[in-house]
């Protein structure tokens, strides 16, 4: 990695990855809770993540690359985290620890692909720019949506 | 963990692991670039890491609890993934996937405070919410910082 052309393609390969893990850690995260509104969260971001999926394959064919994913330490820690609330918890803690972890995995997917967003713009990438766009702000909107489940109908 | 106030604990400990290992991460992150507005803003953050990990002694003492960790999959992925930037990238690469790991790690934290200040408000730790909303701020204004260092002298 040495240009940010270089940067933008690794993490482009990273979030690609991580957004096929959690099509996977979703569903067991919704299977995992008896709680309707979370099991029925968790299912609905689930199909939004096959979304983003598909938006980043026109990211990829956009810049003129092949879609492929890389490894990333970081989607894998957060998952594993999330798998060991499952594994460890029951309700009402489970509930409300699964909601934290996967927030935690929202908020590490508003990182990436603010970064990229931005990366996108400074290389020229206006296509790229605004699918990246569109894939942040639906998980700034996944993320809220479970910050008022916990609020109304998790924690207390 | 069955209640509430498991997972708020245990979260609590994973925080305080994380704090511990970001001073060894921020440290090495500051020595492997050369871009000194940027080490200068790795340096500083690990200073205020090691204010939180003053501030979450307060939090474990104002609950009762000992001040403990405990091992947290999701900062050292996020760890990990900064470790390989580290390894595979050279500037000007390097500098602004530094600060795209950074802000990873940023974002799980304003995650995982945000959680754990909204539980101790949940459980009457009253004391608690205000420190960690501390820290929370703070987090947040050092992801800021990046983000403005991105923007303005690292990408360009």
């Amino acid at each position: 990695m040495k240009t940010l052309a270089d940067a933008f393609t690794h993490t482009l390969q990273d979030v690609y990855y991580a957004e096929h893990r959690l099509t996977d850690a979703l569903a067991t995260a919704a299977k995992a809770t008896r709680h309707g509104a979370l099991k029925k969260a968790l299912i609905d971001h689930q199909a939004e993540t096959h979304e983003h999926i598909a938006l980043l394959k026109k990211v990829f064919k956009s810049v003129g690359e092949k879609a492929s994913g890389e490894k990333c330490d970081a989607i894998d820690g957060l998952i594993k985290e999330c798998e060991g609330v499952i594994e460890e918890a029951s309700a009402p803690a489970l509930n409300a620890a699964l909601i934290g972890c996967c927030q935690a995995i929202e908020h590490y997917e508003i990182a990436r692909y603010g970064t990229l967003r931005e990366w996108a713009k400074v290389l020229g990438h206006q296509e790229a720019h605004d699918l990246l766009g569109q894939i942040l702000d639906q998980e700034k909107a996944a993320n809220h949506k479970l910050t008022n489940l916990a609020v109304t109908s998790v924690n207390n």
